[in-house]
This record gives C-alpha cells, sequence and structure tokens, in this order.
C-alpha cells in the first residue's frame, strides 16, 4: 500500500495487548524466542529479540532460524495492524536474505505492508543488529506473504 | 550438480557423527529443536523434526519458523556432505513456500544441492507431513543458498 | 500436490493449442520470445526457447531476462494444464536462481505444480541447456505463485 | 549497506554514459525493451521502461516479464553504481513480487544496494506505475543477488 495511504489510515486495528493474546493462543511458539512488541500501526510494526543464550551462535553471532522467525513474528504484527483480529491470516511465502553476522545482543525488525489485498498482504522486513559503535547495522531484510481468508 | 554427478560421486564427504558434532559446536541452536539427521550423502540429506509440544500449533498443525528451521538444516546437512567439513559456511538466503498445513507429528526433509559452486551453493528441500492416510504430504518448498569460504 | 495425484489425474484441462491462443490473446508479449510448447499434462509442462539473437549475451551465454520469461511461460503452461482455461490467473511471485552459464543454443524448461489450492498455485520449473557433451545442464531454477480468481 | 554509508561516498563510480556502453556491449538484451537510465549514484539508481507496444497486455496492463528485465536493469546499475566498471558481474537470484496491475504508460524503477560484499551484493527494486490521479503506484517489489568476481 502507498505511504499516502497508511498515513491516512493511522489507526491500527489492533492493539499490542491484543496482539500478544493472538500470539499466546493460536501461535505460542513465537513465545519460546522471547519475542517482543513496540509498536503496532496500521500495516507496520517494530519488535525486537532480546539476547538469550539460545539464540547465540559461536564465534559471537546470532541464529539465521530466530532471524527468521523474528521476521515471521514482525509481519504478522503488521498484517494483523492492517487487518484486525482475523485468526487464519497465514504465512504462504517467506524469504530471507542475510547480509551482515549480527553481534551479539538484541535485534530489531521493523515490517510494513506493500501491498494489502482481499486475499494476500505482501510486506518486508528488515532486521537490525548494533554495530559497535552504535549504529544500525542491517543484518537481514525479508519478503513475506500472508494469506488472508475470504470472510474477514 | 546434475543427477549424473551426484550419482558418480556419491561418497559424502561428512559422516552424520561429525555433522552433528559441528551442529553442537558451531550451531547448538538446532539442538533446541530436537532436529535428527538419518542420512547425508554427497549433496543430499534426509533429517526429521520429531512431534513436540514446541512445535505444535493450536488448531492442530505445526510451527512455520520450526519448518524453516528444519529446511535450514537440511540444506546445511547437504552442503557439508559435499564439501566436507568447511567451518563457515553460512547461508545467504531461503525462500520458503509454505504449501500444506502440516499434520501433527513428525515432519521429513530431504534436501539436494542443485548447484555446487566454488563460492556458491544453491540447493532445495522438500518437507513432508504424513497424511492420514500414511501418504507424503508436502507441506513446504524450500530454496537456499550458501556462501563457501575462499579457502576451503 | 502429490506425484500420485497428478498421475491419477492426468488428463490435461487444456490443449496446447488453445494454450496458444491464450497466449497470443491474453499474453502476446511471449510471442516476441519465440517460445514454443512441447507438453501440456495435468499441472505440468514442457517448452522450449530456440536460439535467436535477441537471447544472446556475448561471451557466448544467454539473457537472464529471457529465462525468467521462459519460467513463467512455463508455469503458466502447468497452471492451466490443472485449471482450464481460467482467464486471470496471474504471477504474484516468481523467484530465480541462476545456477549455470548457458551454452549458446536452445534452452528447454520444465515446469511442475507443487500445490494446487483454491486461490493459489506454486510451482517450480527446471531450466536446461545442452553442455558440450550433449547431456543437461540445469541453467536456473525457479518457484512461482500464481493466483486463481474465486470463480474458476 | 546504510544509508550513512551510501551518503558519505556520493561518488557514483560509474556515468550513465559508461553504463550505456557496457550495457551495448555485454548485455545488448537490454536494449529490446527500451530501458532509459535517469541517475547513478553510489549503490543507487532510477531507470525507466517508457511505454511501447511489446510490454502492453490486454485489458490495460503490463507485462510481467518486462518488469523482471527492468529490475535486473536497475539492479545492475546500482552495483555498478558501487563498484565500477567489472564485466563479470552477474545476476544470482531475482525474486519478484507483483503487487498491483500496472496502468498503461511509462513504469519507473529505483534500485539500491543493501549490502556490498566482497562477493555477493544484494539490493532491492521498487517499480512504479501512475495511478489515474498521477500518483506512484507500486507494482512491484524485487531482490536481487549479484555475484562479484573475485578480482574487482
Amino acid at each position: 500500500m502507498s505511504k499516502e495511504q497508511m498515513e491516512r489510515e493511522q489507526v491500527p486495528r489492533i492493539s499490542i495487548a491484543a496482539f500478544e493474546r493472538i500470539c499466546r493462543e493460536q501461535a505460542p511458539f513465537f513465545q519460546l524466542y522471547g519475542f517482543l512488541v513496540d509498536e503496532i500501526t496500521y500495516g507496520a510494526a517494530r519488535v525486537r529479540m532480546p539476547e538469550d543464550p539460545m539464540h547465540i551462535r559461536p564465534g559471537g553471532t546470532l541464529s539465521g532460524p530466530s532471524q527468521m522467525a523474528l521476521a515471521d513474528f514482525a509481519l504478522y504484527a503488521a498484517v494483523l495492524g492492517a487487518i484486525g483480529e482475523v485468526p487464519l491470516a497465514v504465512t504462504t511465502n517467506l524469504s530471507t536474505n542475510f547480509l551482515n553476522r549480527p553481534r551479539l545482543g538484541e535485534l530489531r525488525a521493523e515490517s510494513r505492508i506493500l501491498k494489502l489485498g482481499k486475499r494476500l498482504a505482501v510486506g518486508e522486513v528488515h532486521i537490525f543488529s548494533d554495530t559497535q559503535e552504535g549504529e544500525d547495522l542491517l543484518v537481514a531484510h525479508v519478503t513475506g506473504t500472508y494469506s488472508i481468508p475470504p470472510n474477514k
């Protein structure tokens, strides 16, 4: 969707609390990763993965599968931010480009919907780590597609 | 690589035991998922994800992130099966199409290298669940790229 | 869809002649590339791109964009082979891994549907060139998704 | 690469004239599509596909393969904008999400490099059409990877 459209419709269709409840009920595996939600707007979200031994890869970097799970979580939040509590939205495609080795520490992900159709939502996610100097380091870029059930 | 090439070179460059040791040392996060290796050949592998509450999604299906992690694991086994113990091979892209809802139970993944270059290996993974009738149900198709360090 | 399903349902839902007519009417740009259809079955197809100066890249290889167009054409044939003459099926995603430099000459593409749903069809395409010895050389692997209109 | 890095290094490593010459010499198939270059900066480019009957699809929209070719062209310009005249940079992956039906008329593409490594460059492309009201309509989002030869 265009930036203009998103700005016009800034009211998110779901609260952080409602999103967290849906995840607990319908996608409890996300809890294992320890993800946190910072913000959900209409068609966009900011989420985080706190540092935890389970994500660490020897040599001082972080697990690729944890990054993919984080991206899926971030997109799910952006989709529900645009369509509200629709229980059967499911990922149909997730494509990840791993760009830079993350440094140990927290990962941040920013997701946004590029196109919201009646049946499909397509979005992208940027995942950031901190550089030693405290700047954002883009560690992965992800695109994903969600299928939206007919009777939303 | 062509099927012919793979058949000519059937000797795997890594044993299951050595692959499991490398994963423990360098990619310990795979252990959290409980993955098992059934076979590694030259450029191909068969692996499994046993049923476990951590993978279950309410409604009777299995986690998407667990499927992506399984695919990454399966491709890593296929790559090391072709190049041997090369510590710094890393995933640069993983693209997953989720095709059918898996049924509860074990998932099986079959990976194979499509192209083994000096710097990149590209492969695909088919992930299967059991249908109620005990047939294979293709639940996801994954393509991935690994970057191979220069001095292998 | 499983191999078993496809074998059970081998009757293609479209003839080569009807597919070529639809392409002339609805996707005439395919004609510019000179593509030919060898076979359409239920959910699969074999097509060809004859050698032509327009596809040649100096240094003795063939254009990447021509390969992507060929893959799209091959998948379209496979999809219509499974669903029949449905005018508004459109590509929603096409992802190409370029694996080996094709040699000059004809390219062949084999497509097949991996999943045929009510709203989406997902398939893959293998593109082959000839090696100097006349063997198949896999030059590209492509996955694609088609959106199928509701009232098919 | 970060926006900050790109801003620091704004000097493009190739001129539009040199890029056009390289395309004529090494990728002449791009000429068939009629693509034009508006700007090349360090790691980014803006290009265009003028309206032409060869791209038109009955029903008043534009060819998917032409969009993929345009994205490949746009990324190639961004890559050479960052690495200069390196003849053997080749596309290894191109993944396109078709988001909205373009309207008849010109298409514009904006590409930028997300990561420039020694061996791989990864970038993204946004393709725009005009809405009836003259606003930008995002019609496709593309990610691509280029392999950079060792002795650049």
